[in-house]
């Protein structure tokens, strides 16, 4: 097929939840452009992204970024965005108990990740972390002791039965799905580096996962690159050690 | 097509997620068990549903409830579910833009359904709503006085340009974000009577799309049943009277 001029929207400066969308991108070798982060005077910068925010004649605007713009289609909600891109280049099954299957795991991937988020903003995204210290303290417990145990076990045993050795989440292929827990496994290892050196043990199928898709040819030169953001303070995935204690 | 023999698992006493694929199969009129509601020596109860969760056999697991058995696929992840049953019973466009806009549409509303839950649970699913007060009403607020009124607007915004008088989010025919958008606006007013008295005045299509759905004829029979359980205060929308004061 004719391959579409893609533009993906979203925050110059963190990995996000852009980098989901991105890592598919650069695994299917998919032309695009990060528009965010391409000069102001060439039509990019955070105001190219606001403007689709506010467009008042944009009949199917975006709630929130990352989006991308595929000709005269904007399509929004992350996961959304790799069904589309899924099936259009290869990363998902071509049949359909396989292409829902894929979602579902993604679905589940982008749970974790706004678990994730919500360790370091419990009250309010609109607030600064230390205004909800405290009750960030709280959350991140619950999530160390009960919900991240139960995410990785539960990718663990999905791998269990998909593996015939080095098989991906959803079958013998790399999917979305495989390129975005690769991400949250190395975003957990930034955030929380001692409760995954506790738990990553137990893990030994979702470790190989992140290992192969780490050291896979096609995400070398991506990964490599500048325009793989690091992880900071001001991302989904953040590393304050109080949290992680 | 053939009709289907589905089964919905969801746990039996609460709206809650479930709710969403409820309002699908019962307005496309498709045939369904609602597992867990079903009396124990009938294979019903919670125990059918656990079993899922936890079957060591099952190659693809659902995360958690809502999950729904077509045959021999098990679907998780409540957005998946609709949108398998939503190309499969008329409940979305059939060209592919359309049908991911309300993907997007329906992943927007999990994600309000979501902030909604966490005013109450803003801490830890797994403790009670007494045990997180305080974080509640902080979150509460916020979720008030910023993160509602930002979803709202921007349903508003796009049954604007949908609308060409009567028209639901993504063109003249109903879709499941339809219906999952009006049982979000009868949940609101239930947990948040105060809050939605001032906001709906603003937001005159989100109340007429409500308001059509709730007196649709297709639904009218379910809607006047037990089997559309009321909201309480162990679902998703609770009403905390100090939560929305």
């Amino acid at each position: 097929m004719a391959t579409l001029h893609y533009e993906l929207h979203y925050w110059p400066s963190i990995p996000g939840r852009g980098e989901f969308v991105r890592l598919a991108l650069e695994y299917a070798d998919v032309p695009y452009l990060d528009v965010a982060r391409e000069p102001e005077e060439a039509g990019g910068g955070e105001m190219a992204l606001v403007r689709f925010l506010v467009d008042p004649k944009l009949a199917r605007p975006p709630f929130a970024p990352p989006f991308l713009v595929a000709g005269d289609q904007v399509i929004g909600q992350t996961a959304n965005i790799l069904l589309f891109l899924g099936s259009r280049h290869g990363l998902a099954p071509a049949d359909e108990p396989g292409r829902l299957w894929t979602h579902q795991l993604q679905l589940t991937i982008a749970d974790l990740a706004g678990e994730v988020h919500d360790t370091h903003h419990p009250i309010a995204a609109g607030l600064y972390y230390e205004d909800q210290r405290a009750e960030a303290r709280r959350r991140a417990e619950d999530f160390r002791a009960h919900r991240l145990p139960r995410f990785l076990g539960w990718f663990e045993r999905v791998l269990a039965h998909a593996s015939g050795g080095d098989a991906g989440l959803a079958g013998p292929d790399v999917t979305y799905a495989d390129l975005s827990l690769f991400h949250v496994v190395a975003g957990l290892r930034y955030a929380f580096p001692r409760a995954m050196r506790q738990l990553e043990p137990a893990h030994p199928r979702l470790v190989a996962l992140h290992d192969r898709i780490a050291s896979s040819a096609r995400l070398a030169a991506y990964l490599a690159s500048p325009r793989r953001l690091p992880f900071s303070e001001e991302g989904i995935f953040r590393h304050y050690a109080e949290l992680d204690d």
